[in-house]
């Protein structure tokens, strides 16, 4: 397979972005990422975009929206799609672009715009990510699914509270360095245990946030990755996989399948192990994902994730750092931005330029990116060279 | 680049399918494409799904419900999305993944289940392929937007209400051949002419259908090819182009720029011309699209589209015969399976398997499928061994 380095990126401020329109969310990242590998737009061959929802963007094929907006045409874009693992989506589908041959620098643009439908509309939108027949009609919104495997780790594991919160607190914490976070505010354990229940056990400051937000990257062959890029980024890991659209249907409710499948996939192709990964960005759309994400990546043994973030290690100097850019916690949800933002962060920390939450001198980093409960999860290995 | 090819097709049953939901609907096309191809689903690699709207799906990544349905996770899948493109993006995509070497063999699926929503609702939906801010909300949805172009090439070029009814004519023919057409009727000339106006000079039937269906491919490397099929079709050229997402932002409304891109791309990537092909399938969206097709492929000079049709060059035949399967017009256009059913339409006229629709001895096909009012057009050119 050809070779793919990441040699730009461009990250959007993510947060309630009342002053921008989707198409202006995208061209703000674009720019910033043009920007970022010091290159103009006509050196760029083809385009992929990842938007989640027609619904949160207004239409079908928003991704001409975007490709409109920024000048693109008459050059090749499309959209992809994959829930909440969108943006990853996206990430894979450029690289099969220039790994094909049918195009040596991609485009990959992640963008949502959530916050203009109330958060009862959008919470339902999401919520038919699950099954459309056998799961939302009977009430059941994502709150809901992850609680059920909240419920079903503590069970198993004896995974507490608290250390759902420890979750909550390390991505805040982040979060207040990130200035593209949609939150920048620390968080005490005492507030987020102590805030309201949206679906037992867990509480406000488990749930990821409802977030407007753009996030774009450029790829390219390396050959072109050489010219272009002082500091390229390769992609030497790409996995995708699936799962049941049911939760009902699975075997187990405390860890995903997909996730497992596709680190496998990711780790055997970039011949390492889950030992060598220097930096993480996991799917934290709610505090257990994060800890089942440990387990599945093989950070820990299994059951052993809440122990993991109550050691401390997930922290920065910690074992593994992860999702030291605030993650979805407290960084944003925006859906179709998130796989492309989490690229950004970990291109970032292995080129160095993390600032307050650098990384000691990270060589390979990892992206989980999960869509809905895990029917689609995406797994991205990163190293510098 | 690696080589890609068709190895199995297989098409479900266009129509009003209130017997089928969508992931019955997908599982029905691939099962026939499995038995096209003569191999089990586990030595299929990976999958794409194309799929238009989440509001006709009912949910975010409806990809989901058709690996679910079909028994494929744990392997990756994903959807894609070009508005009425979609089905011919999911192919572009699954030849990237093979192209790249990520996977030898992939099943791509282009499903729509559009009948369940009121037609004035589908026709909302389908207006937001349009400019969701500047064209959709003052009122236009797509009868409006084709009428806006046969206006136009009527007043340009003299293109007659006739001439736009024979493509009906044809279509209709052709349809009532094909056992998976939706309408399987002939119809005359003067019912066409004094069917109701929707959009003048648009007439009933000048329009396509609204419809349920499947269809789905699976492709595979020149190795894998040679294996699994005695009659691999190879796709010899791909071309994607994109055009502005506005009608009024465009040079011209007689000429699809993305159109004449990607037939460009396709041509030179296959080594061919327009007086090469044998036999087409173009995007018949309402009658005046194929016209403008005809031209913009090259089959005729600029503004000579009517009188193609006017002397039956594009029937079986004719010097380039076009959506001898009955087309968008009779056949259906379900969304998502647009395109991969006319990737079907040429591996079997190349093949040589048409039946009573069959083409004399071709060996070089082409398929056209617009995006919206082209916003996004892909071209795809086939060849036999």
């Amino acid at each position: 397979m050809r070779k793919v380095a990441v040699v730009g990126i461009g990250h959007g401020k993510f947060g309630v972005r009342s002053d921008a329109s989707l198409r202006e969310l995208a061209f703000e990242a674009v720019k910033a990422c043009l920007d970022d590998a010091g290159i103009p737009l006509k050196e760029v061959d083809s385009m992929v975009t990842g938007i989640a929802g027609d619904e949160f963007a207004l239409g079908l094929q928003p991704s001409a929206q975007v490709h409109d907006y920024i000048g693109f045409h008459p050059k090749p874009n499309f959209r992809v799609e994959g829930a909440c693992a969108t943006g990853s989506i996206a990430l894979r589908t450029g690289i099969m672009n220039v790994a094909s041959g049918l195009a040596d620098v991609v485009l990959v643009v992640g963008v949502e715009k959530m916050t203009e439908v109330p958060t009862s509309i959008a919470t339902e939108i999401m919520g038919k990510a699950g099954d459309s027949i056998w799961e939302y009609p009977f009430g059941t919104t994502f709150p809901g699914y992850y609680a059920l495997i909240a419920n079903a780790h503590m069970a198993e594991y004896g995974t507490t509270e608290e250390q759902l919160a420890m979750v909550s607190v390390k991505n805040h914490y982040y979060g207040s360095l990130n200035p593209y976070a949609h939150m920048q505010k620390k968080i005490t354990l005492e507030k987020a245990l102590t805030s309201f229940t949206v679906a037992y056990p867990l509480k406000l400051y488990d749930c990821s946030l409802i977030t407007d937000g753009a996030a774009a990257v450029i790829i390219a062959s390396e050959e072109r990755a050489k010219v272009i890029s002082k500091k390229p980024v390769w992609i030497v890991g790409a996995g995708l996989a699936t799962d049941t659209l049911r939760l009902g249907d699975r075997k187990s409710l405390t860890s995903i399948l997909a996730a497992r499948e596709a680190a496998k996939t990711a780790y055997k192709m970039a011949g390492v192990g889950p030992s060598d990964i220097d930096v993480a960005t996991v799917h934290d759309c709610f505090t257990i994902a994060e800890i089942v994400a440990y387990e599945d990546l093989g950070f820990c043994e299994k059951g052993e994730g809440g122990k993991l973030i109550a050691a401390k290690e997930t922290y920065v100097g910690g074992r593994i750092p992860v999702n030291v850019d605030g993650g979805l916690k407290s960084k944003g949800h925006p859906i179709g931005a998130t796989g492309v933002s989490m690229a950004i962060e970990i291109t970032k920390q292995l080129r160095g330029e993390a600032g307050e939450r650098q990384v000691k001198n990270p060589e390979i980093g990892l992206a989980h990116n999960v869509g809905g409960t895990g029917q689609v999860v995406a797994v991205h290995i990163f190293r510098r060279e």
